[in-house]
């Protein structure tokens, strides 16, 4: 007869040495390589992250620009201008868009000028056309001005939006429709980008079904694989889609090492519990590398583990679906992040109003899945009402995380709290 | 001699009739048909809108689950447990994750269970492993409890997530990583989804280069059409690029006939001022389709026009970036979304404080780009320094649209105002 007290079994499953967040994130941010530059499309850049800082290279605009269809001039010679003293300048040039002046405005003078072209060297100002009289006379043309005019007004100086040298963008800017306009402008048709990190994806778990299997008692559909995969391409990942295997760590073992082999780093889900089939617990604990954590001091997902091998991330992320998205969301993300070179790896923290109370405390932080309502200017949470580490529903209703400290003995209705914003749209329910 | 008041030019070109912003977009959104569905994969499905609501087939979870590894029993045999009254249980069923029970669990029995296992009948409860002792004798093992347990812990009750019956997912939800996880739960591995549209773009001006030319006195890039293939594959759309075409009627005309027989709309930019080369508006007054507007109570993009032709909308915006922005999203976008079902094809309207004074004001309605920040769980909106329709540096940096209303005197910082959300996260400057 063996009697075995099992809070004493000599089992590193349950010596987990817990680390915070941060120092769990500081930890995997170490390994997160900034990946080699490639050059791509204008086109095709926009999600990417720029790899280097543009700098203008001429003022922008490049000459002073007429902001109206009318008539360029020098505003001097309006001065005396009045409803019974009209004004009649010659019209020495016409300049459509796109067009150089042929000559300069000198006093007496003024020149037809449409929208987007280049106001002629003497010409101070513009005016626009529907405030203008015209007058032919021996196959000249006069334009007809009735009130003083300003000097600059309808002309945009060279240079106003953009001097040369000046900072456009800076590196690691997620390049957005706006930035593809700037680049444009610039004159770059190819962007450098850093490459997107090719990450490996696979489940464990003999219960896990295809998600086109008819369900079977006891099992359930593998969805965590296809919410990884949406996750690492919205991260900017390029996902690599290893499929599920069962509890096998041979099996495992080696898929594992060949996914490290070809990609950037390798996210698994599920086989992370203290169970009897905690096979990416037991991989890491036979040092197929070095393990940076095996326990995190957050609900859910204390179990997500990190280890290294040959400079490469393996982030073993728990099979619960809750706990699944709050670790790739706190972990992976930053990390795909990083690898492109993005200046914001990690998700937004904002300060907002708790919606209702929230009861549900313990001894770790909670990322409490929730989602965001803004009104009348502030920014509401409301904690999602099932919440367990196990529960896949809710992920989609959820604007953010609620990140709950552990020293909270709930929390009321009104209180402040940190949240992490999910990427996504905010929109009313 | 002639002698002519050009405000009294018999030209519809300055009897513009102009329409308020919400009218323009209702006639829009008429002509915004919605799109055959089509099969996508599980996985090419994020960032389409569901063709279908999703309701669940089955409820989910599907059977009792197991949320530890640990032992399911009767929660009532351990009504008298104590410190010094330890009841055992006889061990008689192994259940993994993805197995089904072998027997049933009747009063003295237990069975040892992992996380996420099918909870055999009769059990009502689950004790954590690390909390039990065990104890082997004549090859039979018992699990020893300590402490009374209460019914229903640890366990998953069938259905808890969801019902059979249950709406899981709406139609027109844009589909992100949680709805994949859903989906997949379900088990749709094929998603019903609207076609993207195709959109056609060209510009027009006789001073665009292409983006790769170098400078050329009175020339600018065309940042806008760059500019606009990004803006609609944001919204979800294909877009068909046509280039750039000089201010010629007669090209433009075949152009836009030609893009509207294959595209779902067609969006062109520059073209619709008030001047000489007004290409686009001559197009539409010349009777090439049915004009919806030309003129809206807008500022910038006034002179933003929509023609319907065969049923297609033809969408011109000013060649000004920042106007040609504006009308995009105020018009483009929410038709776009549409044709795709989206429930929410416009942007999301927010209130937000005022982080400046702002001053400029006129008789129409402004959309005033600016940067917003979130403060002690309070929006803040910083308009742009510079924002005329002409400008095209400040998009980039814009995290939405203040609404500045026409009646508006000038507005003082810490004034509410309301604002339209761009898509993409805040981030600290």
């Amino acid at each position: 007869m063996t009697l075995n007290h099992q809070e004493d079994k000599p089992d590193l499953k349950f010596h987990r040495k817990a680390l915070q967040v941060g120092e769990a994130q500081s930890r995997v941010m170490e390994y997160a390589q900034l990946l080699a530059a490639e050059e791509v499309p204008l086109n095709q850049s926009c999600g990417r992250y720029l790899a280097d800082e543009l700098i203008t290279p001429h003022p922008f605009p490049a000459f002073n620009r007429s902001g109206m269809d009318g008539y360029a001039l020098i505003a001097e010679d309006t001065k005396d201008c009045g409803s019974d003293n009209i004004v009649w300048l010659k019209v020495v040039d016409e300049i459509p868009c796109g067009a150089v002046p042929s000559v300069d405005i000198t006093p007496g003078t003024a020149a037809r000028i449409m929208t987007g072209a280049q106001v002629p060297e003497g010409a101070d100002t513009v005016v626009m056309f529907e405030v203008t009289e015209s007058l032919e006379k021996d196959g000249v043309t006069y334009v007809g001005i009735r009130k003083p005019q300003a000097a600059g007004r309808n002309v945009t100086p060279i240079g106003q939006e953009l001097r040369t040298g000046d900072l456009v963008l800076p590196a690691g800017k997620l390049i957005g429709a706006g930035d593809i306009a700037a680049l444009a402008a610039m004159g770059v048709h190819t962007v450098k980008v850093h490459r997107r990190p090719k990450i490996g994806i696979f489940a464990t778990g003999s219960e896990l079904l295809e998600v086109d299997e008819p369900l079977q008692p006891g099992k359930i559909r593998n969805s965590n694989s296809p919410m990884l995969e949406a996750l690492v391409r919205e991260a900017g990942g390029d996902p690599v889609m290893l499929g599920a295997i069962a509890d096998d760590l041979e099996l495992a073992r080696s898929r594992v090492h060949m996914a490290l082999d070809s990609c950037d780093m390798v996210i698994t889900t599920g086989g992370v519990s203290v169970g009897d089939y905690d096979i990416m617990g037991d991989l890491v604990r036979e040092k197929s590398g070095d393990m940076l954590f095996n326990k995190v001091t957050m609900r859910p997902g204390s179990v997500t583990t990190a280890a290294v091998r040959g400079g490469k991330l393996l982030l073993a992320l728990s099979g619960n679906p809750g706990a699944c998205f709050v670790g790739f969301q706190l972990f992976a993300r930053p990390v795909i992040a990083r690898m492109q070179g993005a200046a914001h790896p990690f998700l937004p923290e904002w300060t907002a109003v708790l919606g209702t109370d929230y009861s549900k405390v313990n001894n770790y932080t909670r990322y409490v899945r929730a989602r965001l309502e803004i009104r009348d200017g502030v920014v509401h949470a409301y904690p999602a009402a099932i919440d367990e580490s196990s529960v896949m529903v809710t992920i989609k209703d959820s604007d953010c995380l609620i990140i709950v400290p552990p020293e909270e003995r709930g929390m009321s209705a009104g209180a402040k709290v940190t949240v992490l914003k999910l990427p996504g749209e905010i929109y009313e329910a």
